[in-house]
């Protein structure tokens, strides 16, 4: 099954477009946790058990398993190894050089670590993108506007009559199709993400920033229209429980809430 | 010691402008060293060994490393701890993402791996690039016109009057100071390269793409001037050896002439 069917058939069967962003931050967690590589392994694992009916996919961020180091990978593979085999796994590395390098991250994050998709920066180029795409049960998700406030400093940036963050969409399209090239856009951005929806008709969006970052669920599916989407939580709904000893019920909610909001703007 | 001081002291007492990049490819290592882990660990540290007073410092490409999954991350570190304490480390590593992301790449590079420098990707703006830049003892390389032809593709864009990569310039010198902030800028650019230096005259230029990609040694230091510089070459260096048993010999010959090179050119 490639990666693209995962994603449709896990989003189908459990009728959601959620993805929960798994940032791990020891210090975050529930204080009855140990605050060790064990602990959070075991945080990971209980916040997947109470959301893997309720999401399309999981989404590993790379920096926050780096930061522990050495560790830190092993506990990034043993969380991946917790994923049911059954739901999307996006790796969100944001990774991208030049070519021969692009093959080492591709391999690294494909099949070393057997994700489903990564997420590309777009900066250095069609050669810098090409070698995650010719995996082509994988999926890419390239950054177009991000939801930071950053994004105003370059991919809002004026080119000619269109913005940095249009001209990477128009390019990149041609790049790949739409089972294995999708595009980041930034739940905070929502008219902007409705005119890219426009030209991007069959592409999936990776859209980030609903929850903590401020974006609204409603407001994203209104811009998103019927477009194939991946919206994703993290703190939101990982770290939902609070200090509770149940905190993984607490998730579940949140997952729950996210996903029926989510759904009800839809239909 | 600043990751900056210790730039400057290892570029004067081996009078060398020469960065070697250790991109590790097991089956381009001499076909007597055997293919695993301990295999490009032995040799990483012959060619350290055979290099390290002709150097400035060392680039670790992270991708090489990574694509052998948490091995590949012992194998990492192992290299760096390899490295003499008195030689730059560059992680050319490529990353960036929103904040709290960034924040926790910067300590698994700046903390974890012990690296001096990284590299990093600006399209998703200042807030990506500033956690870097929030450690004053280390110093960050932001990826300005890179060494591939893919960066005709967003890089070498015209915004108004000027390119992409010059308004990166533009805007983020101000993110930083000489001291911990520089630009990579390849050597397949030559006369982007002298423009470049025009207008930022103090900060360090990471300057790759000599020898295999195609830049050349004098063409570079020639549009650099007097710039403070670093010149990386990778498989031009490490594998120049070939076959032989002896390989790290001939990858310091490599090395010897690149810094005679440069110098020659530069004085």
């Amino acid at each position: 099954m490639t990666g693209f069917e995962k994603l449709k058939i896990a989003e189908e069967k459990n009728n959601s477009l959620v993805c929960v962003g798994l940032d791990i931050v020891a210090d975050r967690m529930p204080s009855h946790i140990e605050r060790s590589i064990d602990g959070m392994l075991q945080f990971n694992r209980e916040i997947i058990d109470a959301t893997s009916d309720l999401v399309s996919s999981y989404k590993i961020n790379f920096a926050f398993y780096e930061q522990y180091g050495i560790r830190g990978f092993e506990l990034l593979q043993k969380t991946i190894e917790s994923i049911p085999n059954d739901i999307h796994i996006i790796a969100d590395a944001k990774r991208g050089d030049i070519g021969n390098t692009s093959n080492a991250y591709a391999r690294a994050v494909f099949e070393e670590f057997e994700c489903d998709s990564i997420t590309v920066n777009p900066y250095m180029g069609e050669d810098s993108v090409s070698p995650f795409l010719s995996y082509k049960d994988k999926m890419v998700f390239l950054l177009c506007l991000t939801s930071n406030s950053g994004s105003n400093d370059f991919e809002k940036q004026k080119i000619g009559s269109d913005y940095l963050y249009e001209i990477v969409l128009e390019k990149s399209m041609k790049w790949g199709s739409a089972e294995n090239l999708g595009f980041v856009v930034g739940a905070t951005h929502p008219n902007e993400l409705k005119s890219i929806r426009e030209k991007s008709n069959y592409n999936y969006f990776l859209i980030p920033g609903v929850g903590a970052q401020g974006g609204n669920a409603e407001d994203v599916v209104e811009a998103n229209g019927n477009g194939p989407a991946i919206i994703n939580s993290s703190r939101g709904i990982i770290y939902a429980g609070g200090n509770e000893k149940k905190y993984s019920d607490f998730s579940r909610l949140a997952a729950l809430e996210l996903r029926n909001q989510l759904n009800e703007s839809r239909y």
